[in-house]
């Protein structure tokens, strides 16, 4: 296949399978509520992304947009949306600069609304754009990194619009992050190293929702599951989920396959290199590409060399061990990321959010919301729809039990 | 083994597996902080409840418990308690009538401090024994059918003490309804049935916390798991789970085990027995025995009788139905209840409320409460340790990273 | 209930589960091919056994039987079995004098066929009682430790009727072991205990059909499970199944609970009980108690006492150690053995043995035979039959491409 | 990286992993066991396999080689193997005249030795090429489907030369068939569609080794998992194991995703494709592409197209299905085969299998051989060594015991 055909096939492949977006589109469709609004949009651009942006054009919307993260976009996918007249500035493998860039474009086009995946858009307009920050009805945020970010911003008290936290939606979290980032970062790693994962001794860094997909995945696969945390009553569901837990230190000696995901940075550090096994596998599936410290890695190595697509082999001396992905989201540098049909409903919550905020702007705070859960609610509605799911319902005697305190033993 | 040294055995067993709650007593021991409260308890009265008696009874308190559910105590182990000195009124296989003396007889003895489980002491002091209510101080609630009933009373503006819901202790619900309930309504189930639950169709009703736990044990023990929901969201999850989730009328045709755990009454009813394949079990691991309809069995049936420990046979005619355990708690009738393990984790949050209430309730309106965060946690990291487990601790530049907006990519 | 009306009641439960055997009974009853023939067994005596007795006896043959294992046998089910009018010498808890001085009883019975578990009649046949041998026309006997001890016999060139390894049988050792025992053992220590299994780290010595089984059942609740092996293959497949595999030396450091599956003696010895942690629970689901070797527990212990039923306390002095159902099958001994839905197959398959030994016997020479595979495949059919499953059947083409090398790419 | 860089940096990537092989060829490099020797290999060229041709070549081997299906080689592995001089006529995407003029270009090397993998080679040597045949000291054959052609050639009493039979070594099929295609199948479709499985009905057609680890791997990843066979025994495994057994009549309406691994031809045919859902997926991971019936595909439709890279959209006017790789191995078409650590195993047995034939072919008869036991334990033994895996040994007394039926209860 050509380069623009393939683009634009993985778009019409992804299309088919997202059918709560589909209803949505038909909405949008026929009631344009974004007509006459700008949305700039900061987000991995693959072909569950690109939908994205034909819905919220199907519902009257202009859009820039460009990538969140320099190794994650897909130029095929890049080029059928500039083909389609999309305003896009994601290049696969762009330095800082150009990265920055990019960002900088997407802001020139005067946005009213931004979804942004990460918050890089957001701090640029509370920092050196902060001109075009009073323009900007709302944002929504995709990513735990990203909400940690907006929620220290709403703490000190500088957020400059409201923000839609879309990652907290039930429809997005406890389905994206779990069951999306559980699968697909095994996807990366598996096309990354061809390595078989049953036997194997895999550390995984944080049981939050990403992190506890990622180790449900694992043990699906046949691994022996290691898992670290600073929590407490993670830690204590993730020892009675069958799991091995231990401080890194101690992880260090055993693991065979590393993954972080757990929105921190130094989650593993040169005392922890020091420690591995030689032939150790590391890989980042959190934002940022802090979790493993690079640099630190670097400095321990005497060279580095790349021994197949995605992996980064580091000489150090005694022993070697190997990055994946460059140490960032290896679902997304390695693989296609997320599996269609869990962006199909954070995706959704997305287009929900933007007619939400336009709709709704002027009686926000310049806080973080949640998304409105009867929106959460339609989503997972229409979804159970799609694949011909049909649920009970409450009786009235039921609805009546439930909010009766005298019925006793 | 005689009766109370069979009693006094497995309070003796229960106290060994229970490693929080023994450091929660070395320090009441010392600290004497009950002493000169009296405590009225409506709990199942078996082993561990025995402990958190016990617990209780070191930390300077009196106590005065009776069941709260009329098949779920054992005998031998309320007889150790009585012989030891407390006032116990629970037996096994009470009639409503001498279920709720014994519970009046609680009252009798002018509790400061109550702790219930499902909520029959409270409604109690709400209606005939409102005198009493004025003197209590507070009370904690165990279960999620309880918390129901009392956020009903918060609601409505009703209520006349302050109550800690222990069931949302994070502590509690994660684990004793997950992994607890989980284990133990199996355990409850092939005691009852001596069948191969491989290849079974099962039917869990609910995908709350008790349902999810029930289900996965149902799927590690080999079994194809059909859920059935009310709630959207929770539906999904079952779905991405990997179970089946469908209607209650179309899994009733195709089920060979029912267990209900929704915390809501008629959750099977008439239509669904009509449906039911001849020799489909029937149970119930929700705290009262409305979730399956009874009287409408009863009403369908040429006859019944006891077939088995706990198995009634219900004769329709054109075939046979199975109820286990009277419809009651079937991880407490036909077993021992929770593993004690987890109820190590659950009634050291309810001796920790205890003692917060005692120490706290001038500060405290008549409201629901959940278990201050400091104490839920300490008794994770408590568990933690007596396990072995150590977790890792967020260094300084990791706390900064965490709240701190202006580092991107 | 009382005692006889229980036994007959479970015996009744059952056979309402034994769907197997329920239609072999049906062609046994009319075609009566056992009919002056007397079968003496020695079998676990509890409900599913007596299914078996009773299927027998419905072909025409006349039984005595006698209990395999001195606390294995369920006293209601005997007396049931005893007021039919059958031969029955079984009780629990007997002395080894009592437990020989019943399997001569069945002897003297002269029995022309033998169903054996563990080879103690066939044992007798060949020592003591073997004037009777000569009237035997064969045997078939159960479990794997019993055709160890029966193919060293045909090694030595001893055996003095034909045998069938009704062990081997495909619908007998991929289902009674893997799941029977997968799910019976864990019944057993559920019940004895009231522990906890998520969380734990269970050690599985042997990894064969039973072992398996108890791993991945263990895993189905929860636990870290470690599995120790003597043979590579075996440990392998332990390995990439996602279990930890290491020495017992190494496991009896870290478990906390130990099941011995091996068949063999001395898996767990005076060295590994001097390693292990205070707490440490011992069972065995092999048929001897030889695999858990109790005389050097006792020798290291300054005292012992049962702590609830079926555990045993050993007091080390610096530790104590639990034994449960006294080193003996803790599936049977503390709970009510294998689930009925297994035991439907594996005792169709002995029924169909005996038929098949009396109508073969004069063909047949004295060894050791698998039950033939016509019969096996007979019984799986009808099971699936049973439980309402349809399989596809290979088209002609179909056939034919299987047996033809010249199709190739 | 170029495409010489790429082929040698995946091969030295293979090689770090193959732990066993690294073992071997260490021995083969100093003992030189295949000097003098000409091997004949038709096998998927890639990085493992390459990996298996520098081995023997340390041995002294000289090697031909060329691949065993269509698509499954990998061109840049091929540059690397002809840039090390070795004689490789592989190329990916090959007409089935450019295929068979391959294995006859490595047959014209006058091979004393073959390795086959499907038995193609073998196929040629028993007709066209029959003038090469007596000049074979040997063969060996990798899959399920040669070594159900070579056994039916066995049969008929036509086979020329021995025949190991890799594929039934304890290493290699209860490993790659079961672990490496179970993980590779779901690796190559993922690749091809980035489809959720969470969810997704997933119909495994054959419950043999390779069925049960696709299956497994399915569960593992959240799918449900409906099962078709034609063996009643294995139909009964694969309802105990948990997973929904049916008819391939009944499964073709509900299933989202159908996978193959039967080694059969037309396990789904055009009754099938008209009862699917539109939208299902065709995937087949058994060594010919005839499991899957495409001709009758093709003719039911009106159009196809290729909408992603190896997924083939047929349009039926009604609905469209989807079809990976062309109907040919989806793990070696659209992934990159079996994982590195399982073929380390089979290709040791491969490595051992040539050297056994060149020491032992004048011992041995045209017929079908195991891989000798030995051999098989010791591949077995350096796996569990190179993992760092330690296991037990049976004592004197415990052989002892195996081996004395005087032992009982």
């Amino acid at each position: 296949m050509d380069f623009l055909e393939s683009g634009y096939g993985k778009i019409e492949w992804a299309e088919r399978h997202m059918k709560v977006m589909e209803k949505i589109r038909e909405i949008f469709s026929k009631e344009k509520p974004l007509e006459g609004y700008k949305i700039g949009m900061a987000l991995h651009v693959e072909a569950k992304t690109a939908v994205l942006v034909k819905t919220l054009v199907a519902g009257g919307a202009e859009v820039a947009i460009t990538g969140c993260n320099p190794l994650s976009s897909q130029d095929d996918v890049s080029a059928a949306l500039r083909d389609m007249g999309i305003e896009c500035y994601a290049k696969r493998g762009m330095s800082d600069e150009e990265y920055y860039s990019a960002l900088n474009k997407v802001l020139d086009s005067k946005p009213d609304v931004i979804i942004d995946d990460g918050a890089d858009l957001i701090f640029l307009l509370h920092g050196e754009r902060y001109d075009l920050a009073e323009r900007v009805l709302g944002a929504s945020e995709e990513t735990t990194t990203g909400v940690i970010r907006i929620r220290a911003m709403e703490r000190e008290g500088i957020l400059s619009f409201p923000v839609i936290d879309v990652n907290d939606a039930l429809t997005k979290y406890l389905f994206d992050n779990r069951y999306g980032t559980g699968q697909s970062t095994w996807d990366g790693v598996l096309r990354a190293t061809n390595m078989l994962i049953a036997g194997k001794k895999v550390v995984v860094a944080g049981y939050g929702w990403c992190g506890r997909g990622i180790a449900m995945r694992a043990k699906g696969l046949g691994a022996k599951v290691i898992i670290t945390e600073v929590d407490e009553i993670r830690a204590l569901e993730a020892v009675m989920d069958g799991f091995e837990v231990m401080k890194m230190e101690d992880a260090a000696k055993v693991g065979d396959i590393f993954i972080t995901a757990t929105g921190n940075r130094d989650v593993i550090v040169e005392d922890h290199f020091k420690l591995m096994k030689d032939g150790a596998i590391l890989a980042n599936s959190g934002h940022f590409n802090v979790e493993i410290n690079i640099p630190s890695l670097e400095r321990l190595s005497k060279s580095k060399r790349e021994v197949r697509n995605w992996v980064t082999e580091y000489d150090l001396g005694d022993k070697r061990l190997y990055l994946l992905a460059e140490g960032r989201l290896v679902n997304l540098v390695s693989g296609d990321g997320h599996p269609i049909e869990v962006m199909d409903m954070s995706f959704s919550d997305q287009a929900l959010a933007v007619r939400y905020i336009v709709e709704n702007h002027e009686k926000l705070e310049n806080k973080v919301y949640r998304l409105p859960e009867e929106l959460d609610r339609m989503v997972a509605r229409l979804k159970l729809k799609s694949m011909g799911v049909d649920i009970d319902e409450l009786s009235e005697s039921q609805k009546k039990y439930l909010s009766d305190w005298r019925q006793g033993t």
